[in-house]
């Protein structure tokens, strides 16, 4: 098959941008959806597009975690729907939530589809857009910064170094109701690629037990974090093997990240012995 | 080990946050540097804090490949210093960018390191961090939409989608010198995740004949992307098998992200045939 280029030249940018600013619109009367990334929670991390599609929509459907921070961002006429998980709430089934997203938008009004982190990692935001677009109403992704870049930047570390990890890698650690964890375990087991496993505290022992199982070092330092750069944000510290445990103690507010990798110890509050740092996982430069 | 509980209350966040202003500096006359995300060129794509730093710098050390569009967010009088890797320049080595922004920092400057895509990851960003707190200055992350995020949201296609990909990986694909690419290509021959390929366009060739050897399809989709974002993007669409090819026909202006995956196929100018969402490769619910 032959490739095939695509040169984004200013028509067509000057379109999507029209088009994200709500002056020009699909057909009479149609509304438009955006589904916009809130980060991580707080505020400043919102993008410049992100804030300003909030301030211009007619009304928001919002993900129950979205931080109170970043729904103060919202302008106080703006109308709000919630959806999606929280304690204490049934979650507003995802077709529901894709059913109303159709609705508003051909009822005319500019919606914003508020996600926690990116709404094109995890969350399901690609069948948002897919029920929108079919609907023939016009959608965009805007991006949102991860809960790993926020939980690294709020404790200063990084994702990928030198000698300690060449890549990064976004799993999910949750299971559909009672099925196995439908995880590769082989391929997960990489100690030179850093683990951001998101909804994985309910299965957290299973998942160190199989890493270890699977060649994971024992005792690969773990970061666990909830609500990353917001003043709530909490961490905790220990090694894969004693992950769970730590975490059974001392429970975490949901949802809870965990980074797993060598890079988890230069976060700035660990206290894992140093020699974690081991001469022979440094590699030839990378980077 | 037992786990550590560090709970980031409001007084630490305070005292962060004062930091980031500069409002609070680390000794008498100290300056302080922030490695700040430039993200992946768009300059509404800025996260609002690296917007403020950019405007409150007193200098801006910048990589070459930053796009002109986030640079003229850069206020007038302020100092611009480029470092890093253009056609045609020499890049200034690793060690001498460490040594800038140390003296810059001593000297009572607060500087914005300004780096492509996000500071914590690839880019050497954690080097950066050691080298500046090392001497003592005051330094945080501020991180940055990655290129795939740029590439996904500009193509309109998510990075993981039910059935087509549970999770994404960032990996680099240069190689140091003459050294053979240290990739595990048993691990990343997984064709539920997402690749998101950094540095690669010199390898790919290499990159997608080991790919398909340890198993990935032939025909797995490939998004090829250059200045996502930006109005000079450009895309080219190919499969595994035939991405390099492809390449070597329409070269793509550097640095050049592949999107190796299924959800690749999404992208909305891919035209690639229909049948490439295989009903085997769907499983169960993820998201």
């Amino acid at each position: 098959m032959a490739g095939k280029t695509v040169t984004n030249g200013a028509a067509q940018g000057k379109a999507a941008r029209s088009g994200a600013d709500g002056a020009v619109r699909g057909k009479a009367g149609m509304g438009r959806v955006d589904l916009i990334g809130a980060g991580p929670g707080d505020p400043e991390l919102l993008t410049l597009r992100a804030l300003r599609l909030l301030q211009q929509a007619d009304v928001v459907v919002h993900d129950r975690l979205v931080s109170d921070e970043v729904m103060a961002c919202i302008p106080a006429h703006v109308r709000r729907i919630p959806v999606g998980k929280a304690a204490g709430f049934h979650p507003v089934p995802q077709e529901q939530i894709n059913a109303l997203l159709v609705e508003l938008g051909l009822s005319g009004l500019t919606v914003a589809r508020l996600k926690g982190g990116d709404p094109t990692i995890f969350g399901r935001g690609g069948e948002e857009f897919e029920a929108v677009t079919r609907a023939g109403i016009p959608c965009d992704y805007v991006p949102g910064i991860t809960a790993a870049q926020g939980a690294a930047v709020s404790a200063r570390f990084p994702l990928t170094h030198r000698g300690l990890a060449t890549g990064l890698r976004h799993v999910t650690g949750h299971r559909a109701r009672d099925a196995a964890l439908d995880l590769d375990w082989a391929s997960l087991a990489d100690p030179q690629t850093t683990l951001a496993i998101y909804m994985g505290a309910a299965n957290m022992a299973e998942i160190a037990r199989e890493l270890i199982r699977h060649g994971m070092p024992a005792d690969l330092p773990v970061l666990a974090v909830s609500q990353a750069s917001t003043p709530q944000e909490q961490r905790l510290h220990a090694t894969l093997q004693d992950i769970a445990a730590a975490l059974a103690r001392k429970p975490l507010p949901a949802p809870v990240l965990f980074i797993v990798g060598h890079v988890a110890a230069m976060a700035e509050d660990c206290a894992l012995p140093q020699e974690l740092y081991r001469p022979e996982w440094r590699l030839v430069a990378h980077g």
